[in-house]
This record gives C-alpha cells, structure tokens and sequence, in this order.
C-alpha cells in the first residue's frame, strides 16, 4: 500500500507541475515552513544579545549548511534546489524593493555627488590593493590576471545586508543610508565595468574603451531612463487604474508588479536584479497613490468621532499609517515570508570546512584586512553623513563577491585556493559588517 | 559585448542557484509580474459584465495559453515551468489556509453530518454514473477497467474554485459554504480510496479491504489528529512565542509556517496539500493569539481619545480588524500575490485545441452532464441550507479529475480520446461553476 499512496502523491501534488515533474515540490513546503519558522526564532534570540536580526538569521543558515560536518546530511539539498534559490532572490528584491519605496528619490539626488565619489572610490581603492598590493604579495608568484580577478572580487558591493540592517533599526532616513544606497547602485554599475574589462583582458588580451563605454551607458540609460519614465507614468496609471478598482489589492499588485518588471529589466541589462527592484521603489511617491480610495477604516470610524472636532484630522493621518492600505505596508508580510529566505540561504553558502586550511585562512585574512580598509578609505569621502558607517557599510561583499570568483573560475584565473580566499573573505565581510553597523549606528544616538 | 553582458548577467543571477543552473529563474520575474499585473486587470473587466473575478483570472489563463494557436508560442513556456507550478501550488494552499483562518471549527462541526453525507453521495453518484451509465453508453466497447477509471475521474471535487467564489461574494460564513467545505475535505479522503481501490483493481485484479481501511485509518487520523493536536497546541506556542517576540511578524510566521508545514504532512500523507493548509487554517482561532501585543495603532491613538467617554470601546474592534495586525490581515498580500498564480496556470492547462473534434466535444458533453447531474444529487441532501448552491458548489474538477485521468493513462487503461473527454469536461464544470454559483448567491440575497 506504501507504493500507491506515494505514487498517487506525487501526482496529486505535480499538478500543475506534471510536465516539469519536480520531486522535490513538496519537501520545499516543509523547507519554506523550516526557514521561516526558525529564522523568526534566530532573529531575536540574536536580539537579546546585542546582535541584529539579520546575523541571527545569517548564522542560522551557517549552521543548517554546515549539519554535515556532524553527519547529518538533510539539509544539503535545500541551496542546491532551484525553487528555494528563486525564493531567495525574491526575497533579496522584495527587501530592495521596500528599500526603495522608503527612500525619497530627492533625498537621494541631493547626496547624488557625494555617493557617485564614495562608490568610485570604494570600487577604485579595494580593486588596487586586491591587484596590486594584496594579490601579488601574499600569493606572489601567480599570472597577472588571477590578481587582477582577485581585485574585482574585493570591489563589488553588496547593499542586501547593509540595507537590511539600516532598515531593522530605522536608519533608512538618515544621510548615511542614503549615501551607502546611492554609492550601491554607482558600484553595481562600476562592478559590472570591471568585470567586463577584467574578463575582456584575460580573453582577448585588450580592454576595448568602445564595450566600458556602452556598458555604462546601457546601464545609466536603463537607470536614468526607467526613474524618469517610471516617475511620469506614475501618476497616470495610477489614476487609471483607481478608476478600475481603487482596492488595496490593485494598488500591492502595481508596486509588486512594477518591482518584478524592473528586476527582470535590470537583470536582461546584466544588472543586478536588485537594482531594478530598488529604482522601482524609487517611483512610487504617496503623491502618485493618492488616488486610491479612502481606507475603509476612515470611512467606518469617521461617523463615530464626528462629534469630536478636529479629533477626526489628527486620527487620519495614523489611521492611514498603519492600514494595510499604504503600499509599504501590503509589501512587508511578502518581505516577512521570502527575505528570510534570502539572508538564511546566503549563510547556507557558508562553507565552514574552508576555514580548515591555516595557510588559507591567514591569507584569507591579508585579503580580508584590504577588503575592508579599501571600502573605509571610501567612506572618508561621505563627509559629515558619517565616515564609519558608510564605509563599513559598503564592506559586505555577499554574493556578489562569490559571483565574480566564480566567473573568475570559470575563464581559469581562479585557483581552488583563490576561490577558498575569497569564499573566506565574503563570510568575514559578511558576518562581521551586522554588528558593527549597529553597534556604530547606536552610539551616534 | 552581447555575449559578455549576457553571460555575466547569468552569472549575477544564478546565485545561489548556481548548481541548479536554472537559466529561466531571470524570465520567472517578467511572468510573476504579467501574471500579477494582469489577474488584476481581467478580475475587475469580468465583475463589471457580472462574473466572479475568478474567472476573470481563468479566462485570462485560457487566453494566454492558447496563444500558440495564433502561432505566438512565448506564453508555452510558463505552464511548464517549475518554479511557476509551486508558485501556484503556494497560491492554492494560502487560499485554502485563508478559507481554514476564516472558518470557525465549531460551525464545521455543527454541519458534519451533514456534510459526510453530502461529500458521500457527491463521490458516490457520479462515480456510479461514470462507470455503469454514460462511459458503457456514450463510448461502447471499451475495458470495464476504463470505465471504472472515467467514473473516478468524475467523482473528484476541487474546492479551491468554489471556495474562491464564497470568499469574493463574503458567503463563508454561510452554512452552504461550511457543507461544500466539509465535504470537500471527505471528498478528498473518498477520492484517494476510490482511486486506490480502482489503481488495485487495474494492477492487481482485486481489492484488498485491508488497504482501503488503512487510507481511510491514515486519512482520519491525520485530519483528525492534527486538528486536535494542533489546537491543544497552539494556545501555548502562541503564548511562547509571543514572549520571545510579540510583533506582528512573529504571529504572521506561525500561522503561514504551520500552513506550510500541514500542507506538506497532508502531501506526505497522500492527501492534497490544500486539505492540509485549510486544517491549519482551522487551528488558528482569535482567542489563541490575545498574547500577540495590542497593536500599536490603538496605542498611538488612545491618548488621543482619551477625553472622548466611550468612543475608544467602540473604535478598538474597528482598529484591529482593519490593521496588520490581525493574522487574517497579514496573510492577505501574500494571497494577492500568489492566488492569481494558481488561477492564470488553471486557465493555461485548458487546451483550446480539444475542442475541435466534434465527436469528442459530443461525448464530452454527455459525461459532463452525468459530472453536474451527480453532485447536484448530492445538493439534495442539504436540506436548508440551500440545496442549489452546495450542489454547484461541489461540481468544479479542476486540477484532481486531470491527476486521476493522468493515473489512468499511465496505468494504461485511458485512451488519448477518453483522456480528452475528461479535459473538457474538467474545463467545463471548472468554467461554468463560478457564473452560476455567483448568480446562485446574489438570487437568493
């Protein structure tokens, strides 16, 4: 009898799967109910020892992927499976995407200069010492392009983390935050310039100024373009659709929809998709939804208060805050569901047997010590918003890192011991950058 | 450059699916948003000429997935897709568990009798019609195997369809609505033990009473067990877990994880996932979760009104159904997001192109008439509760006449023209139930 059921389970489940025929789609409802659950209980167990949610879910993901050092091999598969992987990525858009509604674009604008400087720099000055200073002095004897590939890892940055801790305690509003955003989006393009002259350098021996300058203007003109397009039909078809169904859920459903459109865009434009995600932010003001209808919990409440005057003018304002009828507010619980995802499956990544090699390790830390530093010279340039915290907010290196050396890898100027370098740097930048962002954040209060 | 770009953007996109490879997860994003954007578009042009919104999103899937038929083949892709197929498989099982949070237990069991009764004889009828009336009469010749097989097809309910429809009109509450979802849920476990008795039948010749009792034995135990289990349980979790954290995150996760977790435990048991998540659904009752803090609207606003006697009485209950807080509430978004999903791929597996045979369409309509005429039957024995609506509340098939159609097939004993028949009669009752039950519903208000 075992056999039938299984077999009529698989079944009843594959619909509408059946032509893909995935096995796993069931155990991904446990894994799902597994991340969420546990990352829900590792973040504030982190709390109460001082550290931010985001490392509690982080370390989580650390110790799920690593139970096979102990034998115990269940959760192997769980970073290997392309459903959950996809999971992740919207989750890490989703964050990005709150992110960027809860940025005002000319908050943005205004610290424009200062971040393009801060972004240059933190791509310029981790890339020489990665290439230069680092590479050949601690693995002396290698091809020119492995340090130059080795750089390129040191200077991408990956914003998830940062944001994601700016936004656990509130700081999105301040200039630093601002400025580490504006200086993520510069690097994301820089990177990808970076990437495309390493890579042109090691397989056709030249940098042709011809490709850097239409990559960049490919991505400043989906970026430029897609906010300012963005911004004029806003307003438009926010109307439009209003007067179709002015409910809540045509309102998530356009910012959601708008999100995921840009990611796509962003990612066909060899973007990072996150960016997309974070320009779609950027477009939606309050202003442009203002067309949506009242929140029914005004209209329901404004009869009882009337005989109270002027009490109905304060409440509005709050009533509006907290109703499920602001965009930001119908984003969160996808974000409660799906970032976990993204920041435990990152810690997944984390391989600890890499950490058993000395000599790797102690490179890893030469490595990880100009990773850093590269990115704090960069913060000197943020001026008053806060030098230490921008530029320890540009340390995270994350997955971008990881993509770069695996690209490296895959042209064959990146050695397995290379790679276990870079992997440790990621881990260290990654892991450490949570607590002392927050720690910096909370004693400028 | 195109190579570079594309190759790279592959690169930034992968991780951390890297060792899955999947090279759709980036096109993934642009169908999520198509698919998002336009249920909601299609949802209000079909209310405004007097259809559920459902069927709104059915069309909308009917239409992109027989584009091909117009030689536009972009949209093929998605239905095949396996990262779509979970999404909507997620859709279904969060429309099940919103159905589960909205339904008191109590009100199920008050109608239980009733419900097996009606659950019983909507199984019983049609299989009986299937196999001894309309397969013998309308498709002479064939394998006493063949029609027992056509008669299980017919048997099957899918409630997600119906569901849908008593949510949109606000008629949950209603006892109509509790008799068709009690007997969905014994329809269910009736449905595995028909398809196992005839699977036996096929492959071993006989039944073995053992076996049937053992299904229903497991099927009994795991509803019954993890519903009693589950509400012993949850008073306690919820006090716990409302001590670690208390904010609405914290509530949002426990009842989306336990979804999750009951869907899988129902999948493991050969169950539908979605009996699973609406028996999750059905744990949850407000009382469990007064631990989870007072929302923090009511807190800002009290001192507000505080010189106001007696208006904060009467504008508490207002706040909390209206904000995030409520789980219902926060389950909501990730509805919107997902439940569309389900709809549009419903829609998408509907093949245009098997209605062009004639005789087929001929049968088809026969057996689709001995579909309606049997759970109509079982309407009957609602008594009071409005016979014409339970009984066209239980006569959709979707997706579990195709699954045991497709049983059938690979088993051998359904041909390519009795596998068609069952499509269209799946598309039929699938299509027609919405407008009708709609029209059911406003009649008698």
């Amino acid at each position: 009898m075992r056999r039938l059921p299984s077999f009529l389970a698989l079944a009843l489940f594959a619909f509408p799967a059946w032509a893909a025929g995935s096995g796993v789609v069931g155990e991904n409802l446990l894994w799902l109910a597994l991340i969420l659950m546990s990352a829900r209980l590792f973040a504030p167990l982190a709390q109460r020892v001082g550290f931010p949610a985001v490392l509690g879910e982080l370390l989580l993901g650390v110790l799920l992927g690593n139970l096979a050092l102990f034998g115990f091999h269940y959760f192997d598969q769980i970073p290997r499976d392309p459903i959950i992987a996809f999971m992740a990525e919207l989750g890490v858009i989703v964050l990005l995407l709150q992110i960027g509604l809860e940025t005002r674009l000319a908050d943005l604008v205004r610290v424009g200069g200062r971040a393009t400087l801060v972004g240059s720099v933190g791509i310029a000055v981790p890339f020489l010492l990665g290439a230069f200073v680092v590479g050949p002095w601690l693995l002396p004897g290698l091809d020119r392009n492995t340090y130059l590939f080795l750089g390129a890892t040191l200077a991408a940055t990956s914003v998830g983390i940062t944001g994601r801790v700016f936004r656990d305690l509130g700081k999105l509003g301040t200039p630093a935050a601002q400025i580490v955003l504006g200086a993520a989006v510069i690097d994301d393009v820089l990177g990808l310039v970076i990437l495309a002259v390493v890579s042109s350098l090691v397989q056709v021996g030249e940098v042709s100024v011809g490709e850097v300058a239409r990559i960049i203007a490919e991505a400043v003109l989906f970026l430029g373009g897609s906010i300012w397009l963005g911004r004029k039909i806003a307003p438009h078809s926010s109307r439009w659709l209003a007067q179709l169904d002015a409910g809540p859920s045509m309102l998530f459903a356009q910012v959601l929809a708008t999100g995921l459109f840009l990611a796509w865009l962003a990612h066909v434009m060899g973007l990072a998709p996150i960016i997309g995600a974070f320009a779609a932010g950027l477009l939606f003001e309050p202003l442009f939804l203002k067309d949506f209808e009242t929140p029914r919990i005004v209209r329901e409440i404004e009869p009882l208060v009337q005989d109270s005057r002027g009490l109905m003018d304060r409440l509005r304002p709050i009533l509006t805050k907290h109703t499920g009828h602001q965009h930001e507010h119908m984003i969160e619980p996808i974000g409660y569901f799906f970032v976990p995802v993204f920041f435990v499956l990152t810690g997944m990544q984390v391989d600890l047997q890499t950490l058993a090699d000395p000599t790797v390790v102690a490179i890893a830390l030469g490595v990880t010590a100009a990773a850093i530093l590269g990115k704090l010279a960069a913060g000197i340039f943020a001026g008053d918003a806060g030098k230490w915290v921008v530029g320890w907010g540009m340390v995270p290196r994350g997955e971008v890192g990881l993509i770069f050396a695996m690209v490296g890898k895959q042209l064959g100027v990146m050695s397995e011991t290379m790679f276990s370098v870079v992997v440790i740097m990621v881990i260290l930048t990654t892991l450490i950058t949570p607590p002392v962002l927050t720690w910096l954040l909370r004693r400028k209060d």
